[in-house]
């Protein structure tokens, strides 16, 4: 262990989602000695976002020893560029129009150096670090949250592209004809399908086109959530299957076309979702095994995230704190 | 200059085409010395076609000196597995059913070392050193013949994934409903109607559901082929320039998806089709630009590869035979 690490053994991790923003102080070992969280929407301003979560983060930061034991931050966060650290038109945050250069904005009211990456491709890199991809030197990540994110590792190497934005994989677009309205502006996106709201619009039109009986019908069909389709899959709702099963369909045809392009040893699911197991994991691998490219089938892995929860992406977020060399 | 580069000043690339296999000996400076070509077609086995290559290329070695003269053979060929050196299920090939240990095949006969990959992957590393992409370290290479290929540089390497066979973007599905039948076994494949033949299929479609008039209707419809396209496209026929517009439309919406992907530099044209200049890299451009996610608008190049015709690949290919080390 360096010097350095020992005079600041840690780094900050934000996981900063489309509805919370976890912070976690992490130690070189990757153990989370302090976390905290905002609700990340309803700020007017970045400003004061910022503002909101430099008071939230001070608390943490004083039980761990104040700022002095603090090398840098990592965030993880929705259309971020690594190579500029900003937020570009992250179109799920009420704060998150125009270009945000968000880690300047931290940098500069924590006295700390601040990196910044796609919440996917953080929870990636926290995968591969602690979890399922320990070892692997190419795999997808799927994020399934408010969107659908993803963080693609090639030769071990995350793949940012030629201006950082690489890895929008929940905007591939799947309904090239009546495509559903994505909150990028455009239609048929993988997102407008398999994100939680996707999942809510599919539980609603799928109660309006049949007859079949379901839970989900004694509820308010506009505030239906995809949380209201877990509880009532969970009871066995045979339409709340008919949900997971179109959501995990779209999915495995997805990574069909994913495989052509970087064919991957496992695609690994993160979030919300995922908590509905196989009635999405069996969908999506059996529609993969199916419309997949023959040189592809029977390859791939399809796995579950193996860290917990909101850990996976801050742990993701903070391991690029390690990294920073500015 | 190396002592082994003295002795054995010379490499051998096979640009493997679905059509033409065309053999050059190359120097280090990326100079061909010698070339010649067999038909790809037409062989009942793997052996044959080795048994002719062999055959033609003897010349061509005797020229330069003999096989001493010879340091190593790439060899860019279509569902070629880099790490294996196999050919597998290559749907355009008479032979090509099944697995085929061409590399070793070339090896036994020549006694020379023998590398191979993807044909386009080979293109893109043509065109990496000697081209258009030269300095680049994120582009995409799609090449338009009697198949759709492509090779992806990411971070300034080949995408091999994990099993040799990453980089099959003209198997992306563009079509999800009817779409027409792809050599691959699926339907609605980007080489289904982006390929030589498949440029003829949209002629023949086109054809029978419209009434323009077209110098097409000239000939048989079941003969049309793409060369018939560009032929009447010169003379200015409407229905020619139809044909382009649909199918550089498509490959704009395509390049659309993968710029979610890696965000590339660049996409870079090579092949037949991209003759037709304007009247197909215009549509491209334009569906491009008008499908793409927001962040990624107007930030990639769209180019047509930089070396004469055949030997983009065959210098691609001959750049893996200086590679190798075994």
């Amino acid at each position: 262990m360096s010097e350095q690490s020992i005079l600041k053994p840690y780094v900050i991790g934000l996981d900063l989602g489309g509805t919370n923003s976890v912070f976690g102080i992490v130690d070189s070992r990757g153990e989370i000695k302090a976390t905290t969280a905002i609700k990340t929407q309803g700020f007017d301003t970045a400003d004061d976002y910022v503002a909101a979560s430099v008071d939230a983060l001070q608390i943490i930061i004083d039980q761990v020893g104040g700022i002095e034991k603090i090398k840098a931050m990592g965030i993880g966060a929705p259309n971020a560029n690594f190579y500029k650290g900003t937020i570009e038109h992250a179109a799920n945050i009420s704060w998150g129009k125009g270009i945000i250069p968000l880690a300047k904005m931290f940098a500069d009211k924590l006295g700390i150096s601040v990196a910044m990456t796609n919440d996917a491709n953080a929870a990636a890199i926290g995968e591969m670090t602690y979890g399922v991809a320990r070892g692997m030197k190419n795999f997808i990540m799927i994020t399934l949250g408010t969107g659908v994110g993803s963080g693609i590792v090639v030769n071990g190497q995350l793949v940012y592209g030629h201006d950082g934005f690489a890895g929008e994989l929940g905007h591939v677009i799947m309904r090239r004809e009546n495509g559903r309205t994505c909150g990028c502006g455009r239609t048929g996106c993988l997102e407008a399908y398999c994100s939680a709201t996707g999942v809510a619009r599919t539980a609603r039109e799928m109660l309006a086109t049949t007859d079949k009986p379901s839970l989900l019908r004694d509820l308010n069909p506009e505030e239906i959530t995809s949380l209201d389709v877990s509880i009532a899959a969970g009871k066995g709702d045979e339409l709340a299957n008919d949900i997971y099963r179109f959501t995990g369909e779209m999915l495995g045809e997805a990574c069909a076309d994913f495989a052509a392009f970087s064919s991957p040893e496992a695609f690994i699911f993160f979030g919300g979702l995922v908590k509905a197991g196989e009635l999405i994991m069996d969908p999506i691998r059996k529609t993969y095994e199916e419309k997949v490219m023959p040189i592809f089938r029977g390859k791939a892995k399809f796995l579950v995230s193996g860290l917990d929860g909101a850990s996976a992406a801050v742990l993701g977020a903070s391991a690029i704190g390690w990294d920073i060399s500015f």
